[in-house]
Order: C-alpha cells, then structure tokens, then sequence
C-alpha cells in the first residue's frame, strides 16, 4: 500500500537564504555562485542521510528560493555559476533511499517540482538574461546531471573522477525524473543512439567523449578549470542585458495555515474535507496600485500582481504536497474587475522597459503554468462579486470547466493586454490560444470590452451559463459529479486535454518524460519487492519480470 | 500477478475477407461499405462474448486486413463508408470483459495495434486518397467513437437513440485507449472544456449539440441518414483522385512459425530463449526486380519491396504479442547492397505516377513506424555479408544503436532517394533528420555514395565501429548487457530517446496518452479488486483510494 507520509507533517515552501541549510549563494555581481553543500544529517523527513550530495524537497525548495531572490533582489547579478561544495562530487541526484521510502504520490510531486525548478531556471535566462553555467568538478550523475543540463553551459572538469551521467535505468530501473533524457536529445541535440549509450552505462562518459557526444560543452584540466568558469562568466555577464538597482526584497508571506485550509492576504483556500473540495479565492487588488514603473518599484514585493501571485503560488504548493485527498478546486475571484485591469495595464506598460515589472510578469506567468499542471480538477465559478477579467481570466482560461452566473446585472468577464499571449502555457500559447485552436482569431478579443454570462457563452469564454433558477444545482453536481470520478483517470485525462495544440520540450518533459516515468514508479520491477529502486544499497540483486510491455 | 493468457495461444494476423467474422465488406465502386457486425461467441480468446458491436484483437485485426487490402486490392474504391450492422448500435467499443482479463502487457500492446489501424485509416485519406465516412446509427461508445473519430466525417444519426460518447472516466476509471482525447482536441478542435465536459458524461453527446461542439460533422433524421451518407460518399469520391485498375491481389505470406522462430522468404526471425534474445534478419533481393511501373504491377505482391516489408510487418507483429520475453531483437540484413539500391530506385522513380508503387511506398513507410514503436531494444549489427543501404538503412536507422565491423573489404552503408524524406517517422521527420536535428545538413547525405565501418562511425551514421579484433566481443557484450536492463525502464527510456523533435498527433497518441493510459492501466482505482474496470457489469461499486497523483 502507499505510505501517507506526506500528510503526517506539512511542507512549507517559504524559506530565505539567512536559513538555507544545503546552499551557500555568494555574490560577487555581475556573478553570483550557488554552491551546493547537502549537509547529510538534515534531510526534509527522518529516515535517509543525504549522503554525497543527494537532495530531496528540502534541498530544492532551497534551489527554487535563491532563484527567485536571484531574479528580484539580485538585478546586479548577469550569470550564475552553480558549483559544489564537496571533493569529487558535484551532485549524485535525487537520494534514493529517499525516494525508496515516498508515497507513488509524492514521488510524482515531488519530480514535478524539481521540474518546475528545472524550468524556472532556463526562464531565467530566456526572460531576464540570467545566464548560468554549471561548474561540474566530480561525479554529476542523475539529477545532478539533469541540473546541468538546465544551465547554459556545462563545463566539466578533465580528469579521472569527473564524468556526466544518467545511471537511472541501469542501477534503478527508473527514467532520469527531470527531463534528462528530453533535454539531451532535444536541448543539447545529442545523437539519439548516442543518448541510448550514455543513458544505459551506469558510470557515465568523462572528459573529451562528453564534448564530443555534446553532454558537455567544455571539458578542462584541473588546473585551468577556475580561471575557465570565470571567463567563461565574464564573457556571458558582458553579452547579458543590464538591470538598474536596487533590488527588490522579497519578504515572507507569513500565511495562516490550518487543517481548514490557508488564509494569505489575496488569496485563501478553504477546505470541505467531506466533499473533498477546496474554494480558491484570488481576490483584486484595492484601489491605489501603482500607476507606473516607479511607483511599482516602490511598492515592491506589496504589489498586488507580485504578491497575489506568490500567495497563489504557495496555496498551490499546499494544495499539490500536503492536500492529496482534495479532488477538486473551485476557482473564485472577488472583487473589483476595473482594478485588476487597471493593474494589469500598468504591468503591461512597464514591463518593456523595466526589468521588476518584467519580472513580475514573469512571475506570473510561471504560477499559471503551475496551476495549468496542477493534477486537480479546476472548476472556475464565476459568480456575482468576481472579477474574471485580465490575468485573473487566466484562472477561468486555466480551469478544466467554467460556470458563469447569466442575470440581469450579473457578474461580467473580460481581457487585458495580458490575455493575448503575455502569460503563455508550457505548449507556448496563450491560454486563449490553446482554448480556440480551431477560431485562431478568436484568440484575439478586443480588450476593454466585457460580456455578460450569455454574451460569455456564445463567444465561448465560459462553458456554461445557468440563470439564477439552475445555477446552484447545475454548479452543486458539477462539483459533486468530478469530485466522485477516479482521481487517476482524471489526472490522465486532464494531462491530455489542457495541453492541445504544439507541445515543447517543456510539455514533453511534464506530458511524455513524466507519464512513463509514472508508470515506471508503480512497475514491479522499480518499485516491487525484488524491484531495483527497492533493493539499491542492499547486497541483494534485484529480481525482473522479463516480460515487455 | 500478470497473466500469461497471451502466451497460451499464439495470434496470427493474417486472414482475407472470405474468412472474416466480424465485418462485412461491400463494395460498389467507387464506394465500399465496410459494416462491423460483431458476431458475439467468437471472440479471438474464450471467457468474454463479443456484445453490442464491441471488438477485441480478433475484430481489429480484420479492420486493419480490410484496409489493406482495399489500398492494394481496390485502387477502384475511393470512399469508405464504416457502418454497423446491428440495430441501435454503431460500436460498443473495446469488449470490457476482455480488457479486464488480459495482462498489462496485453492491454497495452493491444491498444497500440489498435491506435497503428486508425492510423491506417487516416494515412489511406492523406497518402492515397481513400476517403472515409463514419455513418454513425445507435450508440457510438469509447472506441467506436474513436474510430468514427479517425474518418474524415462522422455523420451522426439525429434520434434519441444514437450519441457519441467516451465513457471510459466515469464508466471504467480508465482513459479512452485509442487517441479518442487528443483527436477530439487535436484533430476535431473541440474546444477543451467542452472536451472536459464531454470525455466525463457517461452518456454522451447527442444530435444538434454533437454538432455544435464539432464531436460530428452533421446530424440527420434517421429518414434522411442513408440519402445524405450516399451524398457525402459521392461528394468525396468526386474530389478524390482517380486510381486505374486492376487491383493487386495479396495471397497469404504463409511463414512458418515456431517455437524458435519465424521463416518468411525475404525475413526471419530465430530466437535465443536463454539470451531473451531475437535475431531479425531482412534479405536483399535477387537480381531481376522489375524497373519500372508497369513490370512492378506485373510482379504485384511478390515485388520484394512489398513482400519484405509486409513479412517483416507480420514478424513484428509475431514479437509483440507471441513473444513478450525477448528484449532485444538484433537487426541483420543479407545480400546484395547493389539490389536494394536498385529496388529503391525503380519504387522512388514510379510511385509519385503510378498507385500501386506508391502503395508499396506507403506500406514500408508504416511498417518502419511499426519498428520505431515496437517497445523491445533494437540492436542493428552490421556485418561481413549485409546490405544497409537505402530501405534497409533504415533499419540500422531506427535502431536504437548500431554495430558495424570496420576492416578493410567489409560491409559498406549507404542512402538511396528513400532516404531522403519518403519514409518517415511518426514525428514527420526522416530518420536521418532525427538522427541530425542538431545539423540539419547532415540528413542529406550524397546519394549513391557508400562508407566503410570508420567512414560511417566519423559521419555519424553508427554508433560504433569496432574492428575484427573487438567485433564478437563488443557485439556480445552489448547484447548481453542490454538484455540484462529492467524492461520497463528501457521501454520508457526508448519511447523518450527514439522520438526526438517535434511532436505530432500521431506522436502524442503514443508518446503522452498512451503512457499515461498504461500508467491507469496499473491503477488500483482501474484494475484492483475493487477497481472500476475490475469491477465492470458487476453490481458491487467501485471503491476508490481518492489520493490525487
């Protein structure tokens, strides 16, 4: 049976580099180096020494942390070096007796995450010009390779101990969990067969073999490898676009956290545990949000676009690793519409020319995408008092089904300029694009203009529309009727319906990599008894069902 | 456990319209009506009646048999009509019983087969113009949907009796198996909430609202139905191009199967069962294949670059579902380079004038994408006495690694214009531009030309190259190692590692739906003892472990 482990204690995703306990962040701009130091006796859950520098969530929630402070308190910094703090190892990849031990469910969630993290650090460098380079010294082997291979540029030390590789299939029999094997053919273009190779050869490829097979781009002697990662910085921090000081701290968002759900100025979720249904609410900005690239500096982590999404961003986290049970998510907003568009217009504005307002863009285009992967069933319920215009349409965009309240004087929905592919999805569309696939110019509403619930359900922003006699009983079964439905059937159809249209290396890792990666989790030969994840570190050899499937 | 019901009785594929059970094929050119009529107490295994037009492998295999044969047999056929022949049912979909009886393996490896047949269906619209037409009476449930959904229209009868559905969510805890969410999405457009509220109504979708969400192209009064189908056949048959008879006949392959094998003419397939090993040897032709169009009519069936592909179509065939414990299948080639080449060259010339040529063209192009999707480990070995060059380069191609002995006077690889484009794989590239994505100029290569065992290892076009001092031992070793790799691992690893590129329909059908269906597949919540599908057409409920993965 699967273990709760989860549940017994609740993660938290907040953390601040004054507390990191496995990464030091020093910066000496324009470089800043991250340099990561697993300390073996502080592991997120009793029961596995993270030994060799093997991480688990604890280490990654760290990781996901010190990029965003990077993007939003560190303008000055242009290229970051990540780098290990320990003799001969860069990093060994996920701890494996950690994920011997997890639930099915939070292995998933957990591969998800240092996914999500794998991603937000390339977007820092195709958004805002943070370019990095990993320092490989020592083995780099599984997830520690795959770390790599989300930076810009892979140097590897040239000598006996250094070597890149993905030990997953041969010593585990799981796949790499964090797109290794779509970011080496798809990424860095490594020949197929050559993929093949590396991919099943336990000790992984060193030195010149790895420039030429293209798993690295560099490989230099011991020696000469320091002053290599400086030039190297040096040469990438002067191609990189300048961000004007100072930076903007990003306090803790010191949320109520309960059994009942969790309460953060914007945003809150409120749990019915007998329906196993929660109501997220993101409700608008108040009057007075800042009109222009300065005040918004001013305001900083305050902003509403900023700390909305980051609140939003936390609720989701909660809801994903210490809700499991909850099967449905109702969305609701609440509030006036004309502040979210007015606070969507000054964004839109400002984010050109400034790089805070950009990146709050960015930020919020990266807690959509978190919600759009969320394996919850997202209703979006549009009633009186809400305020689905602009970015917080995204969240109706973003649902599996709308319901919109059709009165007389009833609520109204609407975009922004940040509806028209501002905020896109894993798949690179708007969400906009993604829902008229086959009406492109659908794609393409005027902005400014509102529609009612029936003018909503005729343009086909909503999928239904009950007047004020269905709507209770229509929106009561649509909850009850999804919440009674398997949850892994939905996970699967879910996966597949939000993601029409073009698929990227982005949604291959999380549509194609991560579903034979699910099954691969639940396998006998992984997972069983004499299954290989199971037995690692014991003396015993694993046993396989030959059969293939 | 897994059951090891396939294993009992071997399945053969081959079977001609005088000896099917299920279907009834009519034609009156230029329209043929193919009419499913399941006949209940002859399923292909006993335990499971066939009922209400539901299939099992033994209906699919007379589907994907009679298009086939009307491509080859009926260049007079441009309009397919599928109907059914019972009353108030088109298609009931894949029999439950069956499904909740068979192995995992079984399971997936039949709705592969059944996903490669639908496909058939839409590449004879695309590559030949036979056109099809789902004339849609009765209740259209899971895979009788989906297989409406690979015609070019569905026409749906307006009554209250005839709906499409995919009821698998909320029916079985399962998904719909056969490309039924990505070609509603993808192909269809539905929009995607629409999708969401339709793929989770166990009833289905009706008459004008079927229409309106574009689940069907048009709905008609059961009065009016037979006209309108006659109509739409005629409407298409006028647009689709003209295909001057006769057909070519295909006469049973007759290989003789066993325990050790296979023997076709121009393919075999002996296996080591101590190893899980397989050798796939593919023979050149003999001098004297015809040159041109009308000589390659003359030869018909026996043409080699039919006959070899249709024989290596049935070894695969053979492999997936007979013989599930060998891992990796060595791919060899026997003969005359100079005879592919030549073989090639006649088909490349003929088959943008000539049906039956292009006919043969398209049969290697599936047959090739069958390889690509046959979840065992390919292992081409290029040695004294072989000929990978041209068609059969793409063996070496579609391997995931390849051998080749380099000394002097040995095998020689080589390109011929099939090379080039006409054969590709399901992400729409050649193989040469997958192998290349990272330099594009490379998937070009000369024409005519051919290299020896280090010029090929310094092109890129094997993997290794060891000379005669290393060539048994390194050949053995890989073998060896790979056979001892977790067959889970490596079917995830290569389904990831074979499809670098862009994503297609096609694709995503096997690459993200289907993983996740196997992943459901392995569900508690789908197949435990109290699973939906375990539980199907009993009285006792499901009951679910709601955790959300």
């Amino acid at each position: 049976m699967e273990s709760t482990a989860t549940a017994t204690e609740p993660i938290r995703f907040e953390t601040h580099p004054a507390r990191y306990v496995h990464w030091k962040l020093e910066i000496e701009a324009p470089v800043a180096r991250l340099v990561m130091d697993v300390q073996e006796d502080r592991p997120l859950r009793p029961g596995y020494p993270l030994k060799t520098n093997s991480y688990d969530l604890g280490v990654d929630i760290e990781l996901a942390d010190a990029l965003q402070r990077l993007r939003f308190e560190h303008p000055e910094v242009r290229v970051l070096v990540l780098a290990s703090g320990k003799d001969r190892i860069f990093c060994s990849g996920a701890n494996i007796y950690m994920l011997g031990s997890s639930s099915h469910a939070f292995k998933v969630n957990f591969c998800k995450y240092t996914n999500e993290t794998r991603l937000y650090l390339e977007d820092a460098s195709q958004s805002s010009g943070l370019k990095s380079i990993a320092a490989v010294s020592g083995a780099c082997a599984g997830g520690g390779y795959e770390l790599a291979l989300a930076c810009d540029e892979i140097l590897l030390v040239d000598d006996s101990s250094s070597a890149v590789s993905l030990p997953e299939v041969p010593l585990l029999a799981v796949l790499p969990g964090t797109g290794g094997l779509t970011r080496v053919v798809d990424k860095r273009k490594v020949r197929r067969d050559l993929a093949d190779v590396f991919s099943s050869l336990g000790e992984g490829v060193k030195g010149r073999r790895a420039v030429q097979w293209k798993l690295v781009d560099e490989a230099v002697s011991l020696t000469k490898f320091a002053g290599r990662v400086k030039e190297r910085a040096q040469a990438l921090a002067a191609a990189a676009p300048r961000r004007s000081g100072p930076g903007v701290a990003l306090p803790a968002l010191a949320g109520r956290y309960s059994e009942e759900g969790l309460e953060h100025r914007h945003v809150s979720l409120k749990i019915d545990h007998g329906q196993r249904v929660a109501t997220l609410t993101v409700k608008a900005p108040q009057p007075g949000e800042p009109g222009d690239a300065a005040a918004m500096r001013e305001r900083g982590a305050e902003l509403w676009s900023l700390r909305a999404f980051r609140e939003l961003d936390d609720v989701l986290l909660d809801l994903r690793f210490n809700r499991p049970e909850i099967g449905v998510v109702v969305l609701k907003t609440e509030g006036d519409p004309l502040q979210v568009l007015a606070a969507d217009a000054a964004l839109f504005a400002a984010a050109p020319q400034d790089w805070f307002a950009s990146e709050v863009l960015h930020n919020m285009k990266r807690v959509l995408k978190r919600l759009d992967l969320t394996a919850r069933s997202l209703l979006a319920v549009i009633d009186q008092g809400s305020c689905f215009v602009g970015s917080l349409m995204e969240l109706a965009l973003a649902a599996d089904r709308s319901y919109m309240l059709a009165v007389d004087g009833g609520p109204r929905v609407g975009f922004s300029d940040l509806s028209l592919g501002a905020l896109p999805m894993s798949n690179g569309l708007s969400r906009l694009q993604t829902r008229f696939l086959g009406q492109p110019e659908k794609a393409q509403p005027p902005v400014g203009e509102d529609w009612d619930g029936e003018a909503a359900l005729e343009a086909g922003y909503v999928t239904f529309a009950p007047d004020d006699i269905d709507w209770e009983d229509e929106v009561r079964l649509a909850v009850e009727e999804r919440a009674s439905l398997s949850p892994d059937a939905l996970t699967g159809m879910e996966a597949n319906l939000r993601f029409a249209g073009p698929e990227t290396m982005e949604t291959k890792v999380f549509g194609r990599l991560s579903a034979w990666q699910n099954w691969i989790f639940q396998r006998p030969n992984a997972v069983g008894a004499q299954g290989a994840l199971t037995l690692y570190g014991k003396p015993e050899r694993p046993r396989f069902n030959w059969s293939r499937t």
